[in-house]
């Protein structure tokens, strides 16, 4: 059997099985294990599937579902960049830019260009479906780290202030659900003292 | 803030973070850790949006996707079934019933019936999408078995007949990626002793 096409498609799926390995700061329920850019992946495009009726404008469910489930392949070379390291964010574009070269590029052309154009619309940020998947993108792990106790965030110290600033484009893609998680996670941690409280 | 809606669907997407937790028997790339079911899920959805178009029948992608994301959930409870225990395939179906009973009721009323009837569907394995989810359930670990040398077909001395039974809905769903995956999988892994060869 010849079929390049098949050959390229299964090339790239075998290769973005090692997107399992790169780990993030959020710790899993129980508090003991961190969770994975698959995991998170999984998690965060169910998410967008359950809860895409609060999204601020109406979206493409399967376009942004895809979105999230390829939004951190690059991460396979370019590894996880921490929300609140400001050190290693200066250079995340850059090493994101060549991951996303060389991994896209293992697919049939068509989908390559698919799927960068669909990585590179996720980056800028600038559609109703870019947009909803940051929201789902940051609202999963704020969840995770609620039920964790703020684990992540006390390890991190992480600032009220930085959260709002990460935060000001999860109210463009739903405001709904930014106000959800204002109330029933962020302030919560503020008054537990899990995240710090530095805009008083 | 009162919002019953929003608390429900939340008190679900905190609930199903257990799926990561659910270790199955194929090992990942490098052949060291096993994958767990969310690993799984993110794998075989990703891979139905890159080979769709190799369905035997026209599917909804999104639908596909949505069923293949969410067909683990019930091993939360019910454990995962390893594909060739036999004594464990006994109570399976008994098992996931009463997982779904659980795990889908936390849902508000009509996610709890479209999430569980398309668990139904992908279980009664009758319409084009479940049989493509299926293909993507059996063909993702084929794969990574084969990427590690087989290492799961050899600790449970699997024999081909089993791997044919299991896969006649595979050919249902996809002749052409069963017939790729035939020739590039499960032949060499036949001829290198990984898989038992019982049929000849």
């Amino acid at each position: 059997m010849n079929n390049e096409q098949l050959d390229r498609l299964f090339d790239f799926c075998r290769e973005i099985d090692r997107e399992k390995f790169i780990q993030r700061q959020t710790y899993l329920t129980g508090g003991e294990k961190k969770e994975n850019d698959a995991e998170h992946a999984w998690h965060a495009a169910l998410m967008a599937i359950l809860l895409s009726n609060y999204s601020n404008e109406e979206i493409d469910v399967l376009k942004t579902v895809t979105m999230i489930l390829i939004h951190d392949i690059v991460e396979i070379d370019a590894g996880d960049t921490y929300a609140y390291d400001e050190q290693a964010k200066l250079t995340q574009r850059d090493r994101e830019e060549k991951a996303a070269d060389r991994i896209f590029s293992l697919l049939p052309e068509n989908e390559c260009e698919k799927f960068r154009a669909l990585w590179e619309e996720f980056e800028r940020n600038d559609t109703p479906e870019a947009k909803f998947a940051h929201v789902m993108d940051n609202i999963q792990p704020m969840m995770l780290n609620d039920a964790t106790d703020g684990k992540a965030w006390r390890e991190h110290e992480v600032p009220l202030s930085k959260i709002l600033k990460r935060n000001e484009i999860t109210s463009s893609g739903s405001q709904i659900l930014w106000d959800y998680a204002f109330e029933k996670i962020i302030k919560p941690n503020v008054e537990k003292g899990n995240i710090i409280n530095d805009t008083d």
